[in-house]
Order: C-alpha cells, then sequence, then structure tokens
C-alpha cells in the first residue's frame, strides 16, 4: 500500500484534501522512512532526502525544484513538479502591471492629490509585441493573454515551438533578433546553467528605451548591475521583478532604489492546495496504474 | 456629390485618414450650410446644428451623444455613433484597475519603500464575480475578457440578452438581486433619464464590503453622495471612477480626497482617429448604396 509523507508549511491543508479525495489504498505516513511517495516543498523535501529511504516519487508543489536538482543531492527517484497550474496567477501578475504601467496610474494618482483634472494620455496593449523568454506551460499561458489583448508574440525557446498564441520563435544565437523591438520583454525561464544571466547587457542594450521587463522566472537569469544602468540611464522604460539572484533581496541591494523598478517578492504565483491536490491526484492515479507521471523533471535538464 | 463637414480638433488627421482611403465621390466641405454629412464630436456639431442647412448624416466620434440626443435639439437627421471601437481600450482599464488593486500594487510599492520583503497575499480575478450594468458593444468586450480571466459575468440590461460570454442575466425590478454578493460591479451605461442614480445606496448597501465599483458609463448614473459614505464607512473596497455627474470634477468635490477612490479623468477610452475612419468609411459605403447606417442612436432611446 502506497504511503504519502507530506512536507509543506500547509500540511493540515492538502491532509484534508487528499482526505476528502479519497484516494484508493493511500496511507498517510508519518515518518521519513517508510513513505514511498513525498509531497511537498522543494526545500523540506532536500533536507528530508537522506532519510526517505524507501522513496519512489516526489511531487513537488512548486515550480522551481532548484534543491532537488541540485547534482550534490541524490537522483533516484521520480521527481514531478507543479506544472499547469500557475499560468492564470501569472497572466494577472504580468498584465496586471503592464496594464499599471500603460495606464499611467501613479500619474492619475498624484493628481488626484493635486486635485488636477489632467489627462495624459494611456498607452494601449493592443497592438504591442511581447517577447517570451521560455514558452512552456506559464509562457503558453501568457501568450493566450496576450492574444486576448490584440498583441504580437514572439517566443524564445530551446527548440520546442508548441504553442500556436506565438507569432514567431526565436532559438540559439536569435537571442538578440528577437529581442530587437520588442515592447515587453517577459522571462519565464527556470533556474538553469543554460539560464544563467540571458538577459545581459546585450539584450538591454538593444531593447527600445520605452520596454518593459518582467522577471517572473528565476532571478540567475538576469545581469542585475547591468538592469540597474539600463533604468539609471532611462535606457529601459520599467522592470517589474518579482524573483531575484538571492532572495529576500539583500538590504544593501540597488535594487531597492532603482528608479522605474518595482518589486514583488516571490509573490506572482501562490500554489493553492486545491490546484496542487488536483495535480497530485492525477498523478497518483496513474502512479497506481503503474503509468507515465505528467510533469517529469529532467534531472540533467534542471526542469 | 455628398459633402463631408469634420468638426473635431483632430481634424487634420481625419481629413488625411480619409484623404487616403479614397472613398468615392465624396468632396470636402469647409462651409456648414452645403455639407449634407458632418464626422466629429457632439459638442462641436451641437452648436453647428443651426447652419447646417443640407444635413442628412452626423457621424459622432464618440460613443456618449448627450448633446445631440438633447431634447431641444433638432433631430431631423441620421445620427450614429461609434461603437465596437472602444472595447479594446475599456477593457485594459477596467481590468489594469481590477489587477491593480487585486495585486495590492501600492502595498507592495510602499514595501519596497520601506527595504521590506513583505509577501502580502494577492488577490484572484479568476473565480470572481463581474456584475456589468449595460452590456452593449463595450460591455460584450468586458465580459469576454471576464471569461479569458476565469470569471462569472452576470449583466443587467433593459431586455437584451445577446452576449454569450454572461453568465447570467437580470432585468428590470432585479437589480438587487444582480448586485447581491457581486466582487466587481461595473457600470458602462450611457447617461440617459432611465439611468440617473441607477447605482443608489440600496445598491450600494447590498455590495459585499469587499466590492470594487468601477464606472466607465456616465456620472449621472451614480448617487455620488451615497457612493462617498459608502467609502468612508468602508462598506465598499474601492471604487474606480472615469466619469463624474460634472466634468472636469469640480475643485471642492468631495470624491478628490475620499479614501479608496480612484480616478482617472475621462480617459479609459480614447477616439483614435484610425478607428473612428476605418468606421466611418463603412457607414459610408452604405449611405452611398442607400442603406441602412451602422449604430443609428435612437433619440428618444438617448443612445
Amino acid at each position: 500500500m502506497p504511503k504519502l509523507l507530506i512536507l509543506s508549511r500547509e500540511k493540515n491543508d492538502y491532509r484534508r484534501l487528499l482526505e476528502s479525495a479519497g484516494l484508493a489504498d493511500l496511507e498517510f505516513a508519518d515518518d521519513t522512512n517508510s513513505c514511498d511517495i513525498v509531497l511537498g516543498e522543494p526545500k523540506l523535501i532536500q533536507e528530508a532526502l537522506p532519510h526517505l529511504t524507501s522513496l519512489k516519487w516526489v511531487q513537488s508543489i512548486y515550480a522551481g525544484v532548484e534543491p532537488l536538482v541540485d547534482p550534490a543531492q541524490r537522483h533516484d527517484y521520480v521527481l514531478t513538479n507543479a506544472r499547469g497550474v500557475f499560468g492564470n496567477a501569472m497572466s494577472e501578475y504580468v498584465f496586471g502591471y503592464l496594464l499599471f504601467l500603460e495606464k499611467k496610474m501613479l500619474e492619475r494618482m498624484q493628481a488626484q492629490k493635486a486635485r488636477q483634472w489632467q489627462r495624459p494620455e494611456s498607452g494601449m496593449l493592443r497592438g504591442k509585441t511581447m517577447g517570451l523568454l521560455g514558452v512552456g506551460s506559464i509562457g503558453s499561458h501568457l501568450a493566450g493573454t496576450a492574444k486576448h489583448f490584440g498583441m504580437n508574440v514572439r517566443g524564445f525557446t530551446k527548440g520546442s515551438e508548441e504553442t500556436p498564441q506565438v507569432d514567431q520563435y526565436f532559438h540559439g544565437d536569435e537571442l538578440l533578433k528577437f529581442a530587437t523591438g520588442l515592447d515587453y520583454l517577459v522571462s519565464v525561464l527556470p533556474r538553469t546553467k543554460a539560464t544563467d544571466q540571458i538577459v545581459n547587457q546585450a539584450v538591454l542594450d538593444i531593447l527600445p528605451n520605452h520596454a518593459i521587463f518582467v522577471n517572473v522566472g528565476r532571478g540567475n537569469s538576469v545581469d542585475e548591475p547591468a538592469l540597474v544602468n539600463a533604468l539609471n540611464e532611462n535606457k529601459l522604460a520599467a522592470a517589474v521583478l518579482d524573483v531575484f539572484d538571492k532572495e529576500p533581496l539583500p538590504e544593501d541591494h540597488p535594487f531597492w532604489t532603482t528608479p522605474n523598478l518595482y518589486m514583488t517578492f516571490h509573490t506572482s504565483a501562490i500554489s493553492y492546495p486545491e490546484d496542487l491536490t488536483r495535480l497530485f491526484v492525477e498523478n497518483y492515479n496513474r502512479y497506481l496504474a503503474g503509468k507515465s507521471l505528467k510533469y517529469i523533471v529532467d534531472f540533467e535538464r534542471e526542469y
């Protein structure tokens, strides 16, 4: 009989949801050495790895699984991550911030404070071009929302071209061609060796001055000092950052006070236990039936 | 040969766009008494009405045509207004402000200013219920965007039920039933006798305390003192107002300083000459062919 260990700060929520899902044959384990399945947060699971002597399958409740793909860790089990559940939240976040900037909301608030009937013209998403760095499950969702708003969409990927809402794909050495003329550059890239500092000086230089950069992927993909310079010199209109190379962001980091830099604090997409439970149940039934699981992480590829 | 007079502050843009559209037989008039067609802003056209002795058709570049439906004015011509061109802009405005509020952008900016890594949970549009007061061309577009974001949509109309993206329709004396439990109430109503103060004390009372009210229709539809009270007493989470009973808003109006009231200044949807020219060209070809024009205003109904 399969034994599940839950390693999450929301353990009680997951337990309640899973119990009411009535999964066949599932037993809840309280100790590490008897369980074959673990559901939870990658960092907590990493800490438990040495004691998980019967481990066969880990379902991460996050998309990012850096602590587990880490080459220093064991990789003798099937790791599945959370996919297909963050698209809605990411779309709301990315388009929310783009609209906040295009509609000049801060300026209008200042006009209100000054009791001035001012009418600076708003920008429109319609007709603008968004470039997606990474077009997996989240990138596809963003592309769909961009098309809903009448935008053009470019995608930069290793090689995949699976999303019909992407108008034009770029790969490999076409990064600067991809970035040329973008109104918005949005990174949804995972943290891997291949994504390190992909948004570098050359990319920032080639973006138009009116461009907005949004990072909802991982902080390693950005040359942070180069981004600070670009914003300080008005070579970029704004940056919206949910993720950072080091989190929490160090207190003395220049980002805190860089002009036109809007930071949120790794909150763009929350893992809702309801969504993750649905995903776990689907994979659990596959596990029981001996079928291949969904969203298997490639330890070599690191995502 | 049809003679067109353009009465708009963007007259030169319209002239250039219409000339390059190469319309059959169209002559541009510079004086009021020889033209049979007028394209322009309702207020400017109202002023010219007494001199428009050959007038047959007016194409308004705005959706709102109050100066022309005014019972004191002549109504012996065909009036068409701008429809089908503001949906994109209105969706960007309405969902931009809803996301601004749900994503707690101001709180996050304050946290950034204080160099604090804070993670208040964001709200989601997904799963929320929007009520549309008025479901014409703009309301339909808003309903489509709401469905894109996974929302439930209610519509309050006189009687029409033509938009498939509206899940549930309400009419007549069902206004309070319509408002019950809404997360967002959005008015796109035109200014008519029938829409006066439709968002009254009773409607504001029945909305949940967490509800957000957005007005992109006309200011007459709101009981403004009742709205100020509701916001002062936290009986409503926020109001986003693009339109007001008197515009520009008087300097001593309480709205300027009402908490959680965000005002823009009748900027939610701009008339772009490119869009309006496309609409004019379509109607002009119908006019030449003796066909019925699109978007005819009913002077009695006032829209």
